[in-house]
């Protein structure tokens, strides 16, 4: 059988911020995998917006009622090495749009090539998220505008 | 846990012919889930070219190596309520384009708002699939050109 | 001024049919225009799903509340001619996705060819009406579905 | 009816620089509203290539034709916010491509969740403007290119 | 070195009708090729507008100046198996849109796999003519109206 | 006849790096082109992540064997102007995807506004390298992975 075993996949990101979009893409993954990993990949060359020990910590307070099966880590280095630390062979993403799309399948035809049993699994966000976005949120937060109808009740970015 | 219980997907199409596109999503995803239905749609409205039965049964040769967790059927009606009657609550689908993925998320969103609890999944076609396409195979083989090279090795159209 | 004379929309379409996507198109139009004229085209070389009749009787019921600001007429031939029987110089166009973007791309440019006074107006369909398209529609009350969330109020399909 | 008040359309961008696009935008626009606000969104994290206050006074030479219906205005915070206080209810836009579509869609559909009476309305640019660009004109300027074919007649980058 | 033969590109389609933007590809390719054969594609499950013969008669027309190096000819059959014919190793597509891409990579892809020596080569339409689009043209010629605005000097409909 | 004279495309890029994908739309064009020079462009504002000499040597070993018919050399100013010091009158470049294909054109139709005689020719890349991206690649590199697999035998980027 498929289920013989734990089944985690790994939601990586940068998460800055975490929006309501990403938190129903984990819920509704719960559904199909045992566990969910909520990677912030930690690149060194960007700057954050939230820094990155805040965004840990306020990921997790989303997720304490998930009993658990949602766990939340900060990584550096490539993704499939953090998903093979983790004995995760699922990358998990949201679809929102076509442009969406087309740079999720370069990264993900790229991952199979560096770890072959590695499996991208997507699923789209709600109609009503499509438009929600880590980068037009911190614009709209840097202009002094109010963001939280786009953010977890629980997530706060201050 | 998320797997108390057997995990059944949907795969549902026209399959006007079934190609090596398709056969590689459904193998991908056995690793995913218990079963997988491959639900050959009856249209009544569209003149397909391989007949629904031979379709049925050649789809079923190819996956005859599967240990019984391929289960190929037709139906008829929406798929939500064929999703339904096989006590399924996921859609699987292949992504190949930017363009399949307007039209997916516009089925995949209208299929959630007639059955809530139904989640669709998508993994990407591989990257030498990209360009396979039923209906430009259904035309190379109108104009008595050899698409054998898109077909499953144990599907045949004649 | 601007405003120195009634204006006037024509929204064309086929309508087959009517859904809550175009009735929000129309109404928030309401807001900029003095007039908004449902065209439905009148397509010999197609079969329509909903007589042409029926059509133009249900959106006119849906309109009932809009005193007299939305009118429907049947038109036939080009588009372009009919706005300028209509006097109006504003084609009105719903947007959900980057293919429907293209093709009313296409459509306009040619119109405005054709006819350089007119100028297509877009509006955006709201993010929960993004995947409502009329041929989906159409294929979910073939396969005896409820279509009903998808339509206004007063439109009936029987 | 629809035009008992002054209708206002902002039009707000970085336009760095303003090109022939965004001028046939504006001026077809003035066809609909009484007034265009041209505004320049003052974005303090990014380094503009133009000063934000030559700018202004270019393009508004490009408007001393238009009777006082345009307007050209520095903002700083929220394009919502700035059209609150302009008593706007439109924000005009103009679209090109595909890619652009997607982003303005979502910029709208979140300008509309933070302020609901807002209604974003989409001109196309003509054929002959589609390729038309800024970042391109900015690296032209940069390379010691000639861009003035991109620019309106009045404005001047040096 | 490359041209040590002469070199023919095929520029199949079902040109129904061939446009100002067809045109426009055929001519600049001439540049770059020595001859380039116009194939246009018989195929017996579609119904023309304008009968295949006909097409081929102001097709020619069209290329009356072109001294010889523009040969228009009816083809059965696959495109590729037409090209070998013709001892023609590029295939000759014009490119509009992103939606137009889409498909003329699936298209150029799987031409590939079946004759691997085949290359297709793609030039951009001119931005007038980009939305210049066969199934629009028959359209307005099927409403009554004047598509010759879009359509080659000397090519006629009627 | 067409080929006179020596055929030379220009295949500009900033190549950080050279990709087995640039590799193969090069080593296609020695086809149809007499000469192929690869142009460096020097970006005086955007920091590179190879060194612009390092990437001459580098992609000069790559096409070692090509007879000498593939030039590498680095220039400044516009793509236009480099071309016309070179007399060619051809630019090639790679489509992958449709977000490609959009930037592309824009880019294409800009360089024609500015030099009428050049012609921009594309050509697919392959499809098992359509995912192969610089920004991927120099991405993998600073998290210490190995991109090995996406560059040229012969390119090194150590």
């Amino acid at each position: 059988m498929a289920n013989d075993k734990i089944k985690t996949a790994v939601f990586p990101g940068s998460f800055d911020p975490f929006t309501i979009g990403h938190e129903s893409v984990v819920r509704r993954a719960l559904d199909m995998f045992d566990r969910v990993i909520v990677g912030i990949g930690h690149n060194t060359t960007k700057t954050r917006f939230i820094p990155i020990e805040k965004s840990l910590t306020e990921i997790q307070k989303v997720f304490e009622d998930a009993g658990g099966r949602v766990i939340v880590k900060v990584f550096k280095g490539l993704t499939v090495d953090f998903c093979k630390n983790e004995k995760s062979r699922y990358i998990l993403r949201g679809l929102r749009t076509a442009a969406d799309f087309e740079y999720e399948r370069a990264i993900a035809q790229t991952n199979k090539v560096m770890y072959p049993d590695i499996e991208t699994v997507f699923l789209l966000t709600l109609p009503q998220h499509t438009f929600v976005n880590s980068s037009i949120i911190r614009e709209i937060i840097k202009q002094g505008g109010d963001a939280s109808l786009f953010l977890p009740a629980k997530f706060s970015v201050h």
